[in-house]
This record gives C-alpha cells, sequence and structure tokens, in this order.
C-alpha cells in the first residue's frame, strides 16, 4: 500500500471515531476512486456501509465498486434497495459486472440481469459462457470499433459523438462490414494523419489478435512481448467480440505468480486471507501430507529395523524424519506468506505486527496440533509418557520458533529494501533442521543417559 | 512462446538451412520487430548476425535491438563499424540506451555516448546517475509535456507537429513556467474538448506522481492500482523528469515473481539461462548449506548418540537427515526451475525434452557429486566401504528421479492446463522422503542383516 493510501484511510478512520462523517465525506469526495475503494476494503462491515453512501454520484460509487473484490462488492450491493443497484451495475463495464453476476448468489443475480438494458443483458450473458481462465472470459465488450471506409475526419468526428465514457480508447479497431477485424489504429496515429483521408490508408492491417478461447496466460504473454496497451479478440466467426486490456494482463501476471508461490511454499490460499482461520486452513493440508509422510518412514524404519524390539532412546529416533520434515514444511510456509505480504504491498508497521501477533497464534495452534498427533502416534508405538513429551514439546517449539523466523527473515530483507536471495530459504531449513535434530537427540540423551554406552 | 513466433522461427532455420538469404529478408522485413528479437534469440552469433543485417531500415533495427536482452545487444553491436552503432542507438529510447551503457564494457560505452547528439547525452547521464531498482532507472525522459496556458487548438497543433515518434503518448503532461507539473490530460479527452477552451480548465490538476528516487516496486503497485498507463516522475525540484509506462512496469512484476520463484525454489538464477552450467551453478550454494546442515546433524548424532561405539549399521543412521535434506531440496529446485521455465512461456515440445535431457544431465553430475561427498564424509567417519557405498549409491538415485519428477509433475499439469497445487510440492517431498527413508534402511538392513535382532 502506498503511503498516500496509508494516510486517507487513517485519518478516515480518525473522523469515524468523532463521528465526522461531513468531513469524511468531503475527503471522500476528493480522493481517487481506487483509493475510496483500498479504504472501504479497511473497514468494518458498519462502517463500510456508511462510508459507501458518501462516495458522491452513482458514477463514482460504479467505479468504487468496480475496484472492491467480488465478495465486498456483494456485501454493498445487499443492503441497498433494487433501484439503486441497477443504477450502479447499469454503470459498471460489462466484464466486470458479469465477472460480478457469475460470484453473485442465483436469485440476486437473475434479478440485476434483468435490470439490465437489453443489449447489455446479451453482452453479459455472452461473457458468462467463457471460462475465466480465456481471453473471453477477461475481455471488455465495450469496444471502441469504426468501419475503415470512414474518413480520418469522419472517425474523429464519430469518438467526439461516442456518449459512453468506458470505452476503451487507446487504440480503434477497424472492422469491414461483416465486422470482421481489418485493422488497427492508434488515437495519436489518427490525429497526425490528414483529415481527408481513408482510414485504409493510415491503418496497419495486420492486427495482432486473440480467440475467445485463447488461454488467460497466452494473452498475458502476447500483450507483454509486444508492449500493447490491449489486444483484440475474436470470435468464432472471426468478428470483433471484445478488447483485453493491459491492466487486466497485469491482473493474470499477479495471479500467475500468487498460484508459483502457493505450490512452492505448499500453502493452499495466500491472497485476500490474511486472516487468523483462513491462515490455518490453508496451511492444513500440506501438514496432512507431511505428517501421513513422516508416519510412513516411521513405519519403515518400525519394521525393517525392527524398533519394537530396540531400546526406548533408539526406536524413537524413528520419528526424526517427520520431526525433520514439519520443520522444513514450516520454514516454506511462512516465508511463502511473509513474501506474498511484501508482493501484494502490505508491508507496514501496523500491519507487520498484526501480522506476526497472528503468525504466532496460528503456528501455536498449528504446533499444538502436531504435537497432540505426534504424541499419539508415539505413545500408540510405544507406550512411554516421557517420549510422547519430549516429541510433542519439540513439535512446539520447532513449529512457533521456525514460523518466526520464517516470517521474520523476508519482512526484515524487504525493509532493508534487499530481495530475498537464494541462500535465505536454504540457511532457514539447515538451521531448523539442525535445531530440531539436537533438540530431539538432547532431549533422548538427557532422559535415557542410562541406557547409554 | 506464442504460436506466431513459433511459426515464424521455425520457417527461417529451414530457410537459413538452405541458405535462402533473400526469403529470410522478405519474411524479417514483414514481421513485427518484437518476432524479429525472439527469432535473433533463437540462433546461434553468426546467423544472428546474418540476419540482423536483413532487418530493414536503421528505424527497424533500432527497435529490434531495444527488444533484444543486454548481453545480445551488445554482441550485436559490437561487430558493427562505429557509424552505424552512432545511428542505431540514437534511434533508441534514452532509457533503453542508459541500460544498454550500463551493462557495456567501458570503452565501447564511452564512444556511444559521446556519439550522441548533446541534449541525449545530457539525459542518458542523467539516467545513469539513478539505481535500477528507481523510478528514476527506469523512466523514459522523452515525455510529451505542455504548457498549461495553451488551447486545446494549440494542443493539438503541438502534438501534430511534434516530429518524434517515440513519445509516450497515451497521457499529456502539462507543465508551468517553471517546468512542474500542474496537471495531466487524456489524448481522448484533449480531443473530446472544445478548440477554444484552455487546457487548465480541461486538465486534471491532482496529478498522480512519484519521484525519481521513488523504488520501482512502489512504481508498480501505483500503475496496478490505479489501471494508469504511465505514471510521470518529478525529480528533487519538482520538475517533470520523465515517466514510467506500462511494459515497463510488466517487467518489474515479472522479475518481483522471478525473485519470489528463486528464493523458494533455492536456485540462484533461473532467468534467461536454462543452460547446462548455468542451471548446474545456480543450485550449488543451497546445495552446499543442506549439505553442511546435514553433516552438522551427523555430528550432533555422532557425539550425542557416541555413534562411535554403536555398530555400524545404527551409526550410519546418522546420515539420514542429510539425505533427506537434500531430496528435499532436489524436489523445490527442480519444481521452481520447471515453473519458472512454464513462466517465460517456454513450453513446447522441442523444449520440453531438451529441457528433461538438461536436467538428467545436471541431476547426474549433482547425484554424483553429492555422492562423493557423502561417500568420503562417512569413509572419515567409520572407514567402512559398504556403508559408503550405499550413502553414494543412493545419493545418486534420489537425485536424479527426484529431479525428473519434479520437473515433469508441473510440466504435465501445465499441459493438462491446470495451475499446480498446494498439494503437489508437498506429494513430491512426501514421496522423495519415504522413498529415500526406505531406500537407505533397506539396503543397512539387507547388508548388515545379521547384526540385527
Amino acid at each position: 500500500m502506498d503511503s498516500r493510501t496509508r494516510v486517507l484511510i487513517s485519518s478516515v478512520r480518525k473522523l469515524m471515531r468523532r463521528g465526522a462523517f461531513k468531513n469524511i465525506e468531503k475527503i471522500v469526495c476528493r480522493a481517487h476512486t481506487a483509493d475510496v475503494a483500498s479504504l472501504l476494503e479497511s473497514l468494518d462491515s458498519e462502517e463500510r456501509q456508511q462510508t459507501f453512501k458518501l462516495v458522491g454520484p452513482a458514477e463514482r460509487r460504479s467505479e468504487v465498486l468496480s475496484y472492491l473484490p467480488e465478495d465486498l462488492q456483494e456485501e454493498v450491493l445487499r443492503t441497498l434497495p433494487k433501484e439503486e443497484i441497477q443504477t450502479l451495475v447499469a454503470g459498471m463495464d460489462t466484464d466486470d459486472v458479469a465477472d460480478l453476476i457469475g460470484s453473485l448468489p442465483e436469485e440476486l443475480s437473475q434479478s440485476i440481469l434483468k435490470s439490465l438494458v437489453k443489449e447489455d443483458q446479451e453482452e453479459v450473458a455472452d461473457l458468462l459462457r467463457y471460462s475465466q481462465d480465456s481471453a473471453g472470459g477477461i475481455m471488455n465488450t465495450e469496444v471502441l470499433a469504426l468501419r475503415d471506409d470512414l474518413s480520418v475526419s469522419d472517425a474523429i468526428q464519430s469518438i467526439q459523438n461516442h456518449e459512453s465514457d468506458s470505452l476503451v480508447a487507446h487504440y480503434i479497431y477497424l472492422i469491414n462490414k461483416n465486422s470482421n477485424l481489418v485493422g488497427v489504429l492508434s488515437l495519436k496515429e489518427l490525429l497526425l494523419s490528414r483529415p481527408n483521408r481513408k482510414l485504409t490508408e493510415v491503418m496497419s492491417p495486420d492486427v495482432i489478435r486473440v480467440r475467445v478461447d485463447t488461454p488467460a496466460k497466452e494473452v498475458a504473454q502476447i500483450v507483454e512481448k509486444y508492449d500493447f496497451l490491449s489486444v483484440p479478440v475474436i470470435d468464432e466467426n472471426n468478428e470483433l467480440a471484445g478488447v483485453i486490456t493491459v491492466d487486466d494482463v497485469i491482473d493474470i501476471i499477479r495471479e500467475e505468480a500468487q498460484d508459483d508461490l502457493r505450490a512452492l511454499g505448499q500453502v493452499a490460499s495466500i491472497e485476500d486471507d490474511f486472516s487468523f482461520w483462513g491462515q490455518l486452513a490453508s496451511r492444513l493440508p500440506s501438514q496432512s501430507l507431511i505428517f501421513v509422510g513422516g508416519m510412513l518412514s516411521f513405519l519403515v524404519a518400525y519394521w525393517l529395523l525392527s524398533l519394537m524390539d530396540r531400546p526406548l532412546w533408539l526406536a524413537s529416533l524413528g520419528f526424526l524424519p517427520a520431526l525433520l520434515g514439519l520443520a522444513q514444511l514450516t520454514a516454506s510456509q511462512s516465508a511463502a506468506v511473509a513474501l506474498s505480504m511484501i508482493r501484494e504491498g502490505e508491508l507496514h508497521r501496523r500491519v507487520i505486527s498484526e501480522h506476526l501477533l497472528t503468525e504466532t497464534g496460528i503456528s501455536s495452534l498449528n504446533g499444538l496440533t502436531l504435537a497432540l498427533l505426534l504424541g499419539g502416534a508415539s505413545w500408540l508405538a510405544f507406550g512411554d509418557l516421557q517420549v510422547s513429551q519430549i516429541l510433542a514439546g519439540i513439535a512446539i517449539v520447532q513449529t512457533i520458533t521456525i514460523a518466526l523466523i520464517g516470517n521474520l527473515l523476508p519482512i526484515l530483507l524487504a525493509t532493508l529494501k534487499v530481495n530475498p536471495r537464494v541462500g535465505t530459504i536454504s540457511l532457514l531449513s539447515v538451521v531448523s533442521g539442525v535445531t530440531s535434530v539436537t533438540l530431539f537427540i538432547g532431549a533422548i540423551r538427557l532422559y535415557y543417559g542410562v541406557a547409554f554406552v
């Protein structure tokens, strides 16, 4: 989050506490709609409803709504009267409306869909047909397309007469009488051309385009490669169906990056949801897998090394692979969460301390669960309380400490404006591995010292 | 890489083999300059020099040059006569020239700098002052700025008279007589305004801007948040110094994502360099760290469990943490490399098989090194050839198999258009962990079965 937005949020919060809604209204009316959306996100549900009413004319409120994540769009719309919902949705781009409708409960989405003017209704219904991962699912259907037989001055005239404000106007796409895409022209090129020339004479005829079923990932690669501001989308009949703009492409790239972080960090869901339960749930799947793996390793050792016939201090070492695997996982998961938080721009002091507190809570609960599981498993295997206690204790201690270090290290590097280096996580996992080996073997040595030599 | 580019490359390669340079010239002259750059990247050094000469007029060659990575820019320029270098560099944007000069050897960069016209020389020298991670280091100084006291028709006139083709023309930035940034106007808004109005009446006065020392990461967040096409940069004196466009922002976001992959995957360098030695070198730092960690764990076990006095089969288990850590690392590293390759758009059949071959080579050499190290360490500890052989054998087998699975799994998922899920790497590390435990303990059981019971 940039400093502008931070200042906005903190001043509105102060005014909110004093109930100074007149002043809030003044601030909110002057701020950029993207900033207002950030502000709304940071408020609680009731404050959000109150503040949204202060945003100003319907046009501005539609814009703010477009910037909000879909769950908050739904929350805000739910409380409004039907007529107002219709006005607000009518002011949004069709691709945003399609996204919104796709995520709303059936009843609300049907009533919104019916309230749209016929033309928009068809466009939104069209958009809903396409997968969210394809060009059709992310394109905007409000595209500035002109017939190729116009003259330059006609074209300028026609743009000036165009009422809609939401049309995408970096490039003008030219279509022939069958609505086929035949050329492209930037607004600047149009401005620089002599008024009496035909568009066919000044346009570039070889338009790089994508199809409605082109995967979103490929669209991103094309826009990125050619440094485009937008790319036209054609449908099955070769007709111009819409346009994908560079800001949608940035979203695709961010999502890919988050997917990678999630996969490598072994965290189920890291974006949007830095809350306690969200974070706890997102780490469970991998933890369960690694725990099961640790138990399998134990069973292998149990049978192959006949651990049932060994002295207890030796047999308990069969749980070492489980401890090591879990230590390693905690390191990856916490580093991935911290990196994701940094990338989302969530790095400022209040958030950091809150985040570390949440992480301590999560890792305590995580550690406790693992302690119970490991303690239980070892109790089943050996029926010895001391071994179970040692294992449980180490599970708690290592989970909490590694989680804290794993979070602090990337955050520390980021505040020093250093990008996390290759060695960071390796060092972390060496430290965590050696620590858990030392703790475990040390504790066993301490308690079963007599059995040694 | 998109299908367009792939077709271009394969047809030029065929023509190249037949020596049909006339035909290559025709293709290369018609292709998009970004595609020509991709083509040049895929050729060897000599073919690249030959093909670059066929690109057409100097203006096009400058564009192609801008799209090339810096090491290839240098390679191409080195062989050209001095006058031609000057022409080509003069046709590039100042920010690209600054990047190029920053990466060239002193002698060449000085001669290029001297060859520029005085104004460009100063601009490039200015740009070189700023860090590559700050707004100043990535901005383009050729910005369309107009005085705020012009009328709308004067402004259109002035844009039409502007000779330079490279100026960024999505927004027009307005400055007062002190060169301070006072407003912004989109080209479309200009076109829609009545000709006799003053720019001050139609502009938006509250321009969101960054400073030359704003970190690149923050610039990216701002452009992303407000869906800007570009953001103006002001210097220490509040004067408009340049502009950062959305395509530069996409580069910043990609780099951040690559940094994260690198950090979490524990690979030193994954972009640009998928070559054998590059890949081998990039994995060494983490492998050394994890190996040292494994040895520390062994020493802990050695002293605390008095392994020197234990039967050999038991003592050798002290190397289990090292084996497990290395297995886990191989899984992360290979998955990170595969993901990075997918994100760079390098996923097509010929490249995949080449990649898997390279990976097999790398992991064989990696495995061999680790085998020698582990074998050597265990020989030092126990002086028993059989234990050393077992450890060495498992190091080789697990490194190669895990590397292959770790590469194949994400690639397989990507060809199925599925994003790698949270469980992917966890499953991989469970499989690799259990496998290496089973192999190791199984082998020991087999060889030292007599010592059991």
